[in-house]
């Protein structure tokens, strides 16, 4: 490639330290990558924070938390997102019970609730013209959602980049209905997920959690149907020995997701998801 | 909060380049952020690339993006997404057809797409013992949606950092069946969107797109039901300057909104998309 289209960061050397940073990922020997920075270290030492120090957030941080999720990507710039941030101590808490009563809800000071936000378009729309008829889509709602989270995702690492750690809260979605009660989300507002973010307890931190070897994730001009059935028993071996030095429960990953799957009771209530936003105005046609 | 807590980036003060780039996305004054750095930046910086120059991704670039991708957070590790790399010339250029036609598919050196993928865990599932229920509802789905869109997120702002640029193509939905069948797609697995990445080519470079005023996305404590009239009238101006500038056909913004959503013939054929995901193999129950 030409030399000219190269930024200087890709020219040098990436240092050991790259090396390292996706070694520790997957728990595997890596190659030195063609580049390094800032950007790619945050990332791939990205891990999920539970436990808080009970220090607030810096004045305007939030702000500029926004302000990355709102430079992600959108599509056709319909900014079909909203986030809720939840600070009073009572309100997290009501939320941490709706969410599996997950304790470091309340402990961080500052929980982000990312909305897939059809009510904004819906408002405007209907402000120019007849009730319009496309938010009433499975498409829509998917855009929503994939907006939400393109949002989120660069709130998260944005947090993570100053020093601030966070965790997504899936629970959000065990009652839908009464989260957006209690957030006094309109009709087309799905609360997709929660982010607890807030200043590591570091004296409760964990390590970096290995993921699945990239040619199990990564397929090449075709799928490949079948899992690697080495790739993914070498993760498990993986796993194991993390779980072992984190002091976590030691369990085949396999198993893990079957358990995840396997019925509608692990689905712990929200196998209601359809009808839940159903009552919340989604046609999903 | 503790100094302790925070790290030497937070506490130099922000140089005035935070501020120029806050106001950029804004096209507001901005306040210099409490803290600033790289992956500040380069968020802010977005800006989709659909013009690329003819040179390659360098070796192992891929992997690092991947790699990226594989650091973002995923619900209960199930990791449930998969990515297909497409670079095969022919490949790309069936693809941008089955995509609204646009060129920059088959001119970009990468094609990712990315999947929301039930597949793989319905086969270790089934491995182990019965099929699967919990797969088969919507909840399920959510969570692969979302797992794909933070991992690509994730490659993204990677490919940015090192001076990669890229642009989302939601039209990959537009005909999810056909899309399957040229990516050898199994049962349960869905093209989410690509997203084609390269060298942007400067000479066809926009300038950062202004979003909505924070106050319109940003919620405290609970949702304000209203759009605020002054804050959207004041970014349908912005962005017909922003319009202007770029040479690009001048419309509100909330008539552009209004104009996707309006009506099913504004969906493009994505209001089968809930047809097309039963064909796929999701009940969405």
């Amino acid at each position: 490639m030409p030399d000219a289209v190269l930024p200087a960061a890709i020219l040098s050397a990436a240092p050991a330290a790259a090396a390292d940073a996706l070694s520790r990922r997957h728990r595997a020997p890596a190659a030195p990558p063609p580049a390094w920075n800032d950007v790619l270290a945050t990332m791939l030492a990205h891990r999920s924070v539970r436990h808080f120090l009970p220090a607030p957030l810096p004045e305007g941080m939030l702000e500029l938390l926004v302000a990355a999720a709102q430079s992600a990507s959108t599509s056709s710039n319909l900014q079909l997102w909203s986030v809720v941030a939840v600070q009073e101590r009572a309100r997290k808490a009501r939320l941490a019970q709706l969410a599996g009563q997950q304790g470091f809800i309340e402990q961080a000071p500052l929980l982000l609730v990312w909305l897939a936000d059809l009510h904004r378009i819906d408002t405007l729309a209907t402000a120019r013209g007849p009730a319009p008829e496309g938010t009433q889509y499975l498409e829509a709602f998917i855009v929503g959602v994939v907006d939400a989270a393109l949002a989120a995702q660069n709130a998260l690492t944005a947090a993570e980049s100053v020093g601030l750690g966070g965790v997504y809260v899936g629970a959000m979605r065990n009652h839908p209905e009464h989260v957006a009660a209690e957030l006094g989300l309109p009709p087309h507002v799905f609360a997709v997920f929660g982010m607890a973010i807030g200043w590591p307890d570091t004296a409760a931190g964990s390590d970096v959690k290995p993921r699945l070897p990239h040619e199990v994730v990564l397929h090449r001009e075709q799928y490949r149907a079948a899992p690697d059935a080495a790739a993914i028993a070498g993760y498990e071996a993986t796993l194991r020995g993390f779980q072992r030095e984190q002091g976590m429960r030691e369990i085949d990953w396999t198993a893990q997701c079957a358990a995840r799957v396997q019925d509608v009771a692990a689905l712990r209530g929200r196998e209601r998801m359809r009808a839940a936003l159903a009552a919340m105005g989604f046609a999903l046609r």
